[in-house]
């Protein structure tokens, strides 16, 4: 494998060979629009072995999207983040019109947070006329966040990641484990449909009270994120009677229901399940995925932690790149 | 890209590294079970840049087979041919049960007629235990085969070939003319799912009296044998009234149908559609499609041709191999 150097070097120092491959890839990013100039841009790092990862995001980035492009870069030789605002996974109209957009910022950051390719198709280019494809996982997509939102969600992700890994065909694509059942699910169609990508899961990021980032924390009202804290802190409830022995799960879900009501907050759903199936479960003896969603005035919010029965690292964002690309 | 003659060649006269590379897909053919297997005897083409043909099969092999491997042979440095009797595609359990077996006797076949890796993976492989994903064509599948068979039918075939691309990673796979629709099909599933797999149609290969080579018309007796060729008879009649001048899709459909009643072969479907919408049409002002099925005894058999209203070329078989692999 050619490993080169991103560091600046003073020219000549390295064969016009290598120098001429380094340089598609230094500083300033680029942005593209196109398929096939993604594929052409990528096609030199592919032809000689070098590691591409993908971040994958709808844009609006804040700190947790930073961390998935720090993991990517300084895992992947090559980092490309994806921006596209999927029309196909919003099950309300509303809420797909109000997704906050702001390109010009989110190139910025990506770019300072070392992104070397941007791409930002149009609907148009992922969706063209005649398009009739989707690709679905049953079973997983039924619950949680599928029962409130629809089968119609996680088909719009799980087709949307599909074109996008086929698109980038990374070694390794990263994804934040605050929407844990969407990494489950797209664990699941990876491994089904064969791709040989690695995912790799990077720990949820948090605002210093404990809420979880979101791009859909900007649509809180001053009053509405001072209760918005209340799902973490739900979490973290339930963490703590499993630390002084609560094994329950109907006691477990009941604490982080009871710390939500006293914040004011209803929940959608809290629920305990296996991390794998996202089954529910009765008694907390293997590691076990607590997930909960609940609307704080107009803005749904979600968050999750897994529970151990015994301490161990909780999250995980060591993967090693893959070593065969499709 | 590396380009190794496939021909024998005095020891030494190739550098170490050429001769290694190529003795790996030298005669005897390998059979493969494990997708791991597969995609480590590949690497090495993969990684000196050989183009690599897939002709997906279900075993069975007649001269329409051969003829996808002879075509993969001729285009391709590495032609490996995948056999699997997909369950998920059967819409009837007797066909299932009753299709052809002969797994020894196809990789004769296969190795002679120059396939390199006959990829043969038993069902666990291809569907291990919690396998939960389904990737579907909507519309085109609706129509036709669909229509009589079942939407599991196609479903089944799509999500397989999805599969089997991305195991394999091929830059043209290998499909026969016959199944029209099904081809169709995967050219929008191909283009769908941003696959950089080319797709090549190879023209159906017939008996000496028409009939189209299947390995369902093992199961004819002798009589029902003798009105099989009533379906190519049907497609040639049409294709003569165009000549005639005909542009009626009504005409042109009774002609065929009159042909098949005279046969006594009772039809399933006759139509003239859009090639690639798979939508009728009411006059032949473009090449059409002319598809039909029907029932000789308790065989299902599948026949078409595409009509010109203006006569060229009908079949396409001459892709050239893909440069971008995936």
């Amino acid at each position: 494998m050619l490993v080169v150097s991103r560091d600046r070097y003073p020219a000549g120092e390295l064969d016009r060979a290598n120098e001429r491959i380094d340089l598609q890839f230094d500083p300033p990013m680029r942005t593209l629009r196109l398929v096939g100039e993604l594929r052409a841009a990528l096609e030199p790092a592919r032809r000689t072995g070098r590691t591409i990862g993908l971040v994958p995001t709808m844009g609006a980035l804040h700190a947790g999207h930073l961390s998935l492009i720090a993991a990517a870069r300084a895992q992947c030789d090559v980092v490309v983040m994806s921006l596209f605002v999927n029309p196909a996974q919003f099950d309300e109209r509303v809420d797909l019109d109000r997704y906050p957009r702001r390109e010009h910022e989110d190139g910025e950051l990506a770019e300072r947070a070392g992104v070397d390719l941007l791409f930002a198709p149009a609907p148009e280019e992922v969706y063209p006329p005649g398009f009739s494809t989707s690709v679905e996982v049953r079973g997983l997509t039924d619950r949680l966040e599928g029962e409130v939102r629809g089968r119609a969600h996680f088909n719009g992700v799980t087709t949307v990641v599909c074109k996008l890994l086929n698109m980038v065909a990374p070694d390794v694509a990263y994804f934040g484990q605050k929407d844990a059942q969407q990494l489950t699910v797209i664990r699941r169609l990876v491994a089904d449909l064969n791709l040989t990508v690695r995912i790799a899961a990077c720990p949820t990021v948090r605002e210093s009270d404990g809420l979880a980032m979101s791009s859909r924390n900007a649509h809180l009202s001053p009053e509405e994120r001072t209760r918005a804290p209340a799902l973490h802190h739900a979490l973290a409830a339930a963490d703590a009677a499993v630390s002084e022995g609560e094994r329950s799960a109907d006691a477990l879900l009941e604490r982080a229901r009871e710390t939500l009501r006293r914040a004011g907050v209803e929940p959608e759903y809290v629920a305990l399940v296996d991390p794998c199936k996202l089954e529910p479960i009765a008694r907390l003896e293997q590691p076990a995925l607590l997930a909960l969603a609940a609307r704080v005035g107009s803005t749904r919010l979600i968050d999750n932690a897994i529970l151990e029965p015994s301490p161990s690292a909780s999250e995980q964002c060591h993967p090693s790149p893959a070593a065969v690309a499709g």
